[in-house]
């Protein structure tokens, strides 16, 4: 793959689904990426980062709001706030690993709901 | 845009392109994206999520790797470490901003090398 920097778009694929039902968050990697998660139960923290796949392609267009929708607070562009609606939804958290099972990791403190695509796993301790 | 889940890829559009020279370390925003740096100047630290550009094809497929490549500590899965090499190339720093001037943003601690695409900013501090 040629190296882009042109501002020409880039190509993310999915390796994983976030799961949710009741309190229990799991992540469930691909068959295809099992091997980039050994001996990750070592870890206590992760870094996930999800594709906000509810946001459409027009609240990707949304450059400015207020913080967390509150009128009160002046407006501000989407890189000064958390806001999902971003040119590129990518939420990123910090969670907590429980325990792994299988291909599945089960955590604790992820934001993102049912169904949103996992694109990336770093390791925080 | 429907909504995308089944795991087919998904499109990344580059916000900006990161500069270093020396010690400076900046971020120019492309003017499609100026109105999402609005009121960015109050923030002491941001997270910057980038592409790293230079990793290869054959890159992206390595799952799994020595920490730190120090061949003394067992192997370990890309999703539990923080190697570059990784199935969607996308670094996450975060750095301290030290000013604006326009659509640029001077930072410091970024970790990105020279030409990376920039794909998000988020608030921290």
């Amino acid at each position: 793959m040629k190296a882009k920097s042109d501002g020409g778009p880039l190509e993310i694929r999915p390796i994983g689904l976030v799961h949710c039902a009741g309190e229990e968050q799991a992540i469930e990697i691909f068959p295809d990426y099992a091997e980039a998660l050994l001996r990750i139960d070592q870890a206590a923290e992760l870094q996930v980062l999800y594709w906000m796949h509810r946001l459409s392609e027009a609240e990707r267009g949304i450059l400015s709001g207020h913080p967390r929708g509150d009128r009160s607070k002046p407006h501000r562009g989407v890189f000064a706030l958390r806001s999902p609606m971003r040119p590129n939804p990518i939420g990123s958290t910090t969670v907590r690993l429980l325990r792994r099972e299988g291909n599945t990791l089960l955590v604790s403190g992820l934001d993102a709901i049912d169904g949103s695509p996992v694109i990336d796993i770093k390791i925080v301790s």
